[in-house]
């Protein structure tokens, strides 16, 4: 296996990578602690202790440990490393004779093993430990937690394999991490149990439906994917953060077995996502109850519900579609996630996050989410910041792919990359201005540079090449001590929505580079962000702001501001005075106090 | 006690009175029936067997009891008035020794009367059964359910009087419903333990958290009023039905014991719903969970609740402080409820009706409310079926005032009004042109004609006299045989919201007269109607439509629709095509079939 390491050092991405190892991880740990989730692999719990191990607990612990083993490779963290070694053994320690490895079940209700896989996590919690055991292994080389969970994942086999009972995850994620399993082992029967997952999914006679459970009630199949078969489903639905665990699993299941019509469907679904379903910071999953998807064009604003989770599911999804079919659609979404919202989650702290994140914040919110208008430190349901942990650490990995002598830009952020091949410094401004300059410090490679979206076709590239389907591919391998010098028109523009969806119609957003804007309320002088609107032909001035991150550009646009009307409802036409406002970046929204927020405005 | 009878003959309210006596009652007396509701009178119910009597079921009864009295009245219907007479001998035979008549706590949980006033309705059902008994005798003049009533709120003073327990009504009517009784029978006591409930309402230490209840947990005193005492209330909260029923009886209150300062309040209530918590139709009450009144501008419009309860307790709100203070704002808000959100929640047919008044409905709303989007035959919680049969037969009182030698005309709907004095007829175009005839058939009377704030003061009226503060007041009375002539401006005209209501910016909707108009897909060629923009100059041509009552004005105008764009989020601007569409009056949508709506458009 050759060996890739990809080291960020610009402005945006790479301050978080930081504050993951130094805040969100140490704060998630901390968390784990005091809520009782690290003790409860010691099994000791018994009923009428405080702190029962939740059926969902284990997960959490898993992220966190998946994040310190890519963080700890990262930043070549011994300390970190130590530390992951010491909760390793602990979690190991609650793995029985045979395999299985769950707090809750293990302690809680072992007479309910396997019993409602519909809403209990049992599978979920599963994949989360193969996740972080691959994790380890891969990042760091150590093998125990790999075998501990290649015995479970046998367990699984025996139980829900070919010859078991015709079971599958309630919540996907186990898919996924079976084929993480298959390609660091190499055992083919992960692979066969994820397809077997995968084809079983939503097929007659339905198996939550005749589940042996105490609780089957109603249960909302479309809401776990699972109401018809996989290979059936043209239509992304139901729970998000599922469906793109779900979508993110069949990828890869149907790149290893070479599945193009399965390949096709993920596809499909990606594109009823990205081009229906999707918010304009790349945030899904509109709908508060169920957490799910909702129909086309359905996104409300100020009670989008966006989860985190569901956000960074979706960037998993895209990066698999991304290296198995190359289209830079993909590299698009992941851009937008990663400068938006799959970042806006996480404050500026590094240990405080949005589960929801909205997408206005006015009088009808606080009514609805007044718990979601801050962010806060944790939250009972922790997917969202266990998620960050493990998140941060891949960051470089959703913007360069190297391939043997190839390198793909996908994102061109500052940083390091080298492989056997060849060693490449980028140079860049991203996502702030469009200057790059990548140069050949050792080898020589054959440079794919995405053309981004935001640039609309208007960039210089110094070297010779040429651009196919908004990729620049340089005409020969480019060798050491040459550099490529590229400029990306970065400037701020509107962005306007399809007029399908019924909450921004009349109005438009602002788009800076891969940076969609928004207008807090501490940036507007004697008006709400929901009054303001603008023109039409805005330009705006760039500065900075002492509060944000340094480098980060704010907007100062001249727009107007409604006058509070004489009556509720007038026949007279309301009246507006010019006003300044400042826009700032989406993804740092809420870090300068509580504040209503705005991203679409009326046009004037 | 003069008698004045008040017979509408317009083409608007009168047919949903003849409706109310052929259809809204009618089906409510099957639904009881067929619900148990009536059976549950004869108290044959035990534990085990099915239609348990709820709660809250005796108010739905008393309801269309109260509603059967005032109809047969006015339509001196004596088949009706048989069948009341055999509905309260039913209702009567429940009553028990000691004067409590309330079917759940008798036969379900006798040892649980009176124990948990917050959630429990016993009072609630109490009130609606003295309105019911009231309206029987005043209507009719039979006094056997009034005698009934009376021995029942005697217990009720016994229990919660002066010398008894502390509490007051859970969901708020009682109080309103004593004064009646207090008026029609002249005691005193009744009045005062209105005056009791009111001022213990809030006070500490608080009743409501120290009930003697099984289910006392955590109670949200803010959504029943009960937060402070309800003279430091300066804000309309809570539960929308509960606080206009609340405020309705404190202005009877005040009215009765000369207190100003309550009244001033209840301006101030009345104020503060009136001009910051109202939706354009006189709806109320913003938020679903608690189906409560929202914060100053909040007005969202898919997900409204606007209750039929709601809108209908604020006309009997505003109805009593137009008679107490006469001021022409209270006569304009009744009249946009009944052209607009007070009629809105019933059917054409007059057996389907809405419980929340959705104000658009659009993608977002299908998500939310798919079992609201339309009328519904009956809801478990029948509230809203059951209070349009009582309502509907007191609209004429809701136009015309006649005292003594005076007749205040507050809403010029086709009319005989007949007192001792005089007996005028009003021959009028309203609410569809502004063209208006009164005639003294018989005596002479003072006119007093409210200038409707929807023809900003342009009008012309033929005989002698003056406009003060919106009332046109005779120089001297109007004799036998004389006729005034008035020509309100009648026109469609856009009304502007308040920019402090987040929903709604950059927008306006269209009124005509008193009428609030939407558009419906069935009247958009290819478009959604929230696709519509419309031009800030629009005029419209004004016609009939087939599938609408007769003399129904629709308003045909031209506007855009925007096109679909080619990505969700786009850097072009949207285009344009232009299109035609038709408007209705919001209080006949969804009466041709499902369909999109909204009330309000983007201007272009």
């Amino acid at each position: 296996m050759s060996k890739t390491t990809i080291k960020l050092c610009d402005t945006f991405l790479y301050p978080r990578q930081e504050l993951g190892r130094s805040s969100t991880i140490p704060a998630s740990l901390a968390r784990c602690e005091e809520t009782g989730r690290l003790k409860a692999f010691t099994l000791q719990w018994k009923a009428g202790d405080p702190d029962q191990p939740h059926i969902y607990w284990d997960s959490d612990v898993a992220k966190v440990l998946e994040g310190m083993a890519y963080t700890s490779a990262l930043f070549q963290d011994k300390d970190l490393e130590k530390q992951l070694d010491e909760l390793v053994a602990l979690v190991l320690t609650a793995q029985q004779p045979d395999g299985y490895l769950n707090t809750h079940f293990t302690v809680v209700e072992p007479e309910n093993r396997w019993k409602n896989l519909f809403d209990w996590h049992e599978l979920y919690c599963a994949g989360h430990l193969i996740e972080a055991a691959v994790a380890r292994y891969e990042s760091l080389g150590k093998r125990d937690f790999l075998d501990a969970m290649c015995k479970y994942a046998d367990l699984i086999w025996n139980v829900f394999g070919p010859d078991g009972k015709p079971g599958y995850p309630g919540h996907e994620e186990l898919e996924l991490a079976l084929i993480k399993l298959y390609r660091a082992t190499g055992n083919k029967k992960y692979l066969d149990l994820a397809n077997l997952f995968i084809d079983r999914r939503g097929t007659e006679p339905n198996y939550y439906l005749q589940e042996d459970s105490p609780d089957v009630s109603y249960r909302d199949l479309r809401n776990r994917q699972a109401h018809i078969p996989v290979r059936q489903q043209h239509e992304a639905t139901g729970h998000a953060v599922r469906a793109v665990y779900l979508y993110a699993g069949m990828a890869d299941a149907a790149f290893e077995t070479g599945d193009t019509e399965l390949m096709d469907l993920c596809d499909e679904l990606f594109d009823d996502i990205t081009t229906k379903k999707m918010y304009i910071t790349g945030g899904i999953g509109c709908r508060i109850p169920g957490e799910g998807l909702g129909s086309a064009y359905e996104l409300p604003l100020n009670r989008a519900y966006a989860e985190s989770c569901a956000a960074m599911g979706l960037v998993q999804f895209a990066a698999r579609m991304l290296k198995y079919r190359g289209n830079v659609k993909y590299a698009d979404i992941i851009e937008r996630l990663i400068c938006n919202g799959a970042i806006s989650g996480l404050s500026l702290s590094g240990d405080r996050f949005f589960y929801a994140n909205p997408h206005a914040c006015d009088k009808e919110f606080r009514s609805l989410f007044h718990w979601a208008r801050t962010r806060q430190p944790w939250h009972n349901t922790s997917c969202c910041p266990t998620s960050y942990c493990r998140f941060l650490p891949q960051l470089g990995n959703f913007c360069y792919r190297a391939k043997e002598k190839d390198l793909y830009i996908d994102i061109a952020a500052s940083a390091e990359i080298e492989t056997e091949q060849y060693k490449v410094k980028i140079i860049s401004g991203w996502p702030w201005n469009g200057n790059v300059t990548v140069e050949i410090l050792r080898g020589s490679v054959n440079l794919h540079i995405r053309i981004p979206d935001w640039c609309g076709g208007n960039y210089e590239i110094s070297g010779t090449g040429s651009e196919q389907k908004r990729y620049w591919h340089s005409k020969d391998a480019v060798s050491a001590g040459e550099k490529i010098k590229i400029k990306f028109e970065l400037k701020a523009t509107l962005l306007y929505p399809d007029c399908r969806i019924p909450s921004t119609r009349g109005k438009a957003a602002i788009r800076r580079g891969p940076m969609i804007y928004c207008v807090e309320s501490p940036d507007c002088e004697g008006f709400a962000p929901g009054e303001l609107s603008i023109p039409a032909n805005s330009t705006w001035q760039e500065s900075q702001c002492d509060a944000l991150p340094e480098g980060t550009v704010i907007l100062t646009g001249e727009g107007y501001a409604e006058l509070p009307g004489k009556e509720l409802y007038s026949t007279e036409p309301p009246e507006f005075r010019p006003v300044t406002y400042r826009a700032v970046p989406y993804a740092l929204w809420q870090n300068r106090g509580k504040a209503e927020m705005e991203i679409f405005f009326t046009l004037k």
